[in-house]
Order: structure tokens, then C-alpha cells, then sequence
């Protein structure tokens, strides 16, 4: 039976690299030839002229890493605020992105009451069911990130798309901002803080969706700047697949954000977005135009770094 | 200067109502006509056809109530669902309830790191920087909801659009499904209950933003399902414009959805989305054709019961 988390595991193994790179396109991370590209194009539809530079950038992106990186996350962020042209890119780019094998994890953070909740898990990860009777898959990524403060009404309709489809969750335990120890960190009266709390309920969650590698397709977001949290969230949750946000542009390096891997090295995968995507940035030695190009550097040279780090853990 | 909660209370006022029509759009909620018609025009595009009767729905209910509610919630889940084209149908929804008057608080729930807050932000309520220089309003919303689990970092952008615009966001605090009590009403080493934390971040956050109304921008989302909390919360929140939802079709009553209201009956908008969006099915007088009157008249006889409940507070 597929199951999310089998894929991942499998698709990390294959290219032995942990790496999800995040597509979080700013019009700035973007070459200005390409921007200006499409602003001449098509100006004065400026809003379509930012989708079209988008999805060109990012499918180059895909193209310079779809054989070392194993998936890709969308902020959908970075698309709505581009409008209905920016969610059109998102759309194209979680396509073009699993046409060339790689995994999509949908970072939209959603979070409601169970109807509502059912209308995201169906739009995100499965399938809507259309006037003709016909069902459709809108944007079909592999999985999608969630907020679990509504409990388990809000997260039981994406387990059911997760067990009919394969597909997968990230929950949020603990982010990987600053202000997240303001909330996550706060104690509870039994003693266990904020994050722990939802950690033991991500793990019991997840119970009926482990797969044959072991690990759940209920996972956990948990931060590489937190690597001591992260330390003690893996033992409340040792089946959980986690993702791991911070690493990079966001300050974390290599030993932290390998934290929440299991002993032997597995069951987690780190984002990296500003740091990949920006990369042509830093290289003097590179033009602008072969930005791909550096991404594809930077992202050998992560895998070298995380691989290194797993290799001699600094916090078990 | 222009200020949402100051909006907000005095178009309540004018109107004596304080109801939202949520516009959570199931293609089951629109009458088969509307549905059929669409489908045979526009088939196999079954996916725009959905958009199309949604938005024709959607646009009647608004005209048969911009009279008499103050405000729209629509739930951005029900338009994802529909990809591309039914965020389309989202964004001039938002658009054509403007134009007859109305407030658009966007129901979307967003939560994440700074950056990314930003963009939703800057996407949702805000303005978008496009690459010729100017800058663009997308969806245009007055307010969106937001979650606040990532603590402050997540919450200072949407403070900086409703500053600089005069826009508004409601956070999470206690929500109206059955399962929220597991974690919401969990209880911390300090006594405080997990929304009431909540409860007190909201509070500080919306100080800088009280209009000339008594009130804050910075809102909260207070289940009308759990009166308790919202009268508990409310004493935590005195300048906080409440968000109530579950009135209606989950189950909650006038005088429950009444509770966080401040003594003399302000400060709060109670939403009702299936209760008004489908009031022609309850309707055996009425033909389905009809149903935007049958909506008229359920949003008249909720107006009339929500006053009746604030002469007569049973929460207090």
C-alpha cells in the first residue's frame, strides 16, 4: 500500500540526502534579467509578469537538483501574494516538480474545524469532487504542513485523504523562529512544555499510518534552531517523520539540524530555501544567468555537510 | 486615521447587527439549478464551472444581505478546493462585496515565521511590490484570521499592514469544535489555561492598535460553542473585538454566541455561514430559485435573536 512516508524514506535513501529545498520565490532571489524579461513581456500585467519569472526560476531549479534533492516545498505564501497568477505558478510548479520524481510537501501550515479542514486536505493532498460526478486533483502535492492547535478535528480529515492516497502531514511542534519558545515552551501543570504536548499528539496521531520503513506519514515540524527540543521531541515521537526548518539563511547549521534524526539516521528531512535559492548571490566566480547552477553547488555542499554531521552527532 | 475595529463597530452599529455570513461555498449548498447550468456551459471544465456557480451563489447572498450584515467571512478552504479558478471566485467575491458596502474578513488562519508572514500579510489585507515599482492590492481583504502558535515573529507583519492600511486580523484564541478543549483548555504551571495565554499574547498585541471605538484591530477567535471560555477570555481581552464562530449549524444558540460581547453588547461579530447559506433548504414555502431571499430572511430572524440575547445576557 503507498504510503507517504515509505516514499520519502525511500527517495532519501536513493539519493542519500536529507535535503527538502523550499521554493519561498521572492521577486528579489530571482536574476533581474529574468524579471525583466517578463516585465517587457508583459507589462503592464505586472501581477502575471511575477508568476511567469517565478515558474521559470523555480523550474529551473527543479531541473539543477530533481536528480540529488529528493522533494521540494512550496510556501504558499510566496504564491498567493502574487494572486491568482501567483497560485497558478504554485499549481504548474507542484507538477512540474513531481514530473521530474520529486516529492512536493505543500507548506500551507492549514489549520480548522473538521468540515473546513476536510475542504483543505481534499484541495492540497487528495481530490475534489466535481458537479459531473468526476473527481479531480487540484493541486496534488505529496503532503502538506498543519497546525495543530484545533486537536484532532481539525487533523483526522488529512489522516483520512493520508490513508485512501499515500499522502502525508508535517505538524507544527516546534518552529524554528525566535518567538516560538514564548508559546512552545511554556510548561504545563503535568510538566510537560507547550511542544511536548503536541508532540504526543502527533505520535499518537500518526499510530495507524507507520509504514514498512518505519515512520509514520504523520510527521512533525520541528526547528533546527531548537536542537535540544528537538532532541527530546524525537523521544516522545520515535516514529515520526520530521521536517526540519532553520537551517541556513534562518541560522542553524549542520549538527543542529541533524538533531531529530533517529540513531541510525533516518525518519527526518531539513529544508533549506533562502540559502538554495539565493545561492548565485555569493559566487563571484558565476553570472547571475547561472544561478541553477549554484543552487546545484550549494545543495552538494549541504548534502556533504548533513551527511558529515549524521556521521558525528554533536546532540543525541 | 482609518482603523479596521473602528470600521467595523460602526458599520454594526448602522446596520443593529453584528453578524457575519460566512461564505463557505460546498457546491451542495447551491441549488441544482445554478449548479446544472454552469456544467452544460462550460463543460468539461468542470473545475471552472464549480467556480462560476459559486460565484453567481455567492454574489446573490451578498446582494439579498448587504443591507443588513455588516460583513462577509469567506473561508479561503472552500475556493482552494476549486483550484486556480476558485481562487479567482475568492478575490472578486472579495471585490463585489466591497463595492456593496460590506467587510471581508478573510477567514485563512495563516501562521509562520516573519518572512513568511510577511507575504501573507502583504497578500491577504496588504499590498504586493511588483517589479515595476508599484504596488498592488491582491486580495484586498479588511481582515484576515491568523494563528498563533509560532508566538509574536508570526503576528508583526499582519500589525504592520493593519498600522500602515488600517486593516484588522482575528487570531485564534478559542475555537468552536468539539476537540479544541484538548489542547486549548489544557492548563499551564501558572494556572492559566492554554487560550487564556492566548488570550493574554492577543491583549498585548493589540494595544498599539485601539481605535476611537474602544477597541483593537488586533481581534480574537472565541467559539460560540464554549461560553465559559468566552466570558473568561473577555475579561482578559477588555479591547479586543471578538470573532465568534459556531452559531448556527455547530450547534451553539443566541445567548452562547453573545457571551464575549462587553456589557453594553459591543465589540463582537457572531458568524454564521451553513445556517445562512443554506436557509432555502429548510424553506418549503420558497422554490430553490428563491433561495437568496430565504437567506435574507434567516440572516433577519439570527439579527433579531442576537439582539434579544444581548437585552437578555444568560453569560455574563
Amino acid at each position: 500500500m503507498k504510503n507517504f512516508a515509505d516514499d520519502l524514506a525511500r527517495k532519501i535513501a536513493e539519493l542519500n540526502n536529507p535535503t527538502v529545498m523550499g521554493l519561498d520565490p521572492r521577486l528579489e532571489y530571482i536574476p533581474e534579467d529574468i524579471r525583466q524579461k517578463w516585465i517587457k513581456d508583459l507589462a503592464p500585467d505586472t501581477e502575471l509578469a511575477a508568476a511567469c519569472a517565478i515558474y521559470e526560476f523555480n523550474t529551473a531549479l527543479i531541473d539543477a537538483v530533481c536528480d540529488i534533492v529528493p522533494a521540494i516545498k512550496p510556501q504558499f505564501a510566496y504564491y498567493e501574494m502574487y494572486g491568482v497568477a501567483g497560485i497558478d505558478t504554485l499549481k504548474k510548479t507542484i507538477a512540474y516538480a513531481k514530473n521530474k520524481g520529486m516529492l512536493v510537501i505543500a507548506d500551507a501550515k492549514r489549520n480548522d474545524i473538521g468540515s473546513t479542514a476536510t475542504a483543505y486536505a481534499e484541495g492540497i493532498i487528495g481530490e475534489t469532487e466535481l458537479d459531473d460526478g468526476s473527481r479531480k486533483h487540484m493541486f496534488n502535492a505529496d503532503a502538506v504542513t498543519v497546525n495543530g492547535y484545533l486537536g484532532i478535528d481539525g487533523i483526522k480529515p488529512f489522516l483520512d485523504v493520508c490513508a485512501r492516497d499515500g499522502k502525508g502531514i508535517f505538524t507544527l511542534v516546534h518552529t524554528s523562529n525566535p518567538s516560538a519558545v514564548d508559546f512552545q515552551d511554556m510548561v504545563l501543570e503535568d510538566g510537560r512544555k507547550v511542544y511536548e504536548l503536541m508532540a504526543d499528539c502527533v505520535n499518537e496521531w500518526g499510530k495507524e499510518l507507520i509504514g514498512e520503513e518505519g515512520f509514520s506519514s504523520v510527521g512533525a515540524v520541528l526547528g533546527a534552531t531548537v536542537p535540544e527540543q528537538a532532541v527530546a521531541a524525537r523521544k516522545r515521537m520515535p516514529n515520526t517523520f520530521m521536517l526540519v526548518p532553520g537551517y541556513g539563511a534562518q541560522g542553524a547549521g549542520p549538527d543542529a539540524a541533524v538533531a531529530s534524526f533517529t540513531k541510525d539516521g533516518k525518519g527526518a528531512i531539513v529544508n533549506a530555501s533562502r540559502s538554495l535559492m539565493c545561492a548565485w548571490k555569493k559566487r563571484e566566480d558565476l553570472a547571475p544567468s547561472d544561478f541553477a547552477r549554484a543552487t546545484r553547488d550549494e545543495a552538494l555542499d549541504m548534502k556533504a555537510k548533513l551527511n558529515a554531521a549524521l556521521k558525528d552527532r554533536k546532540y543525541v
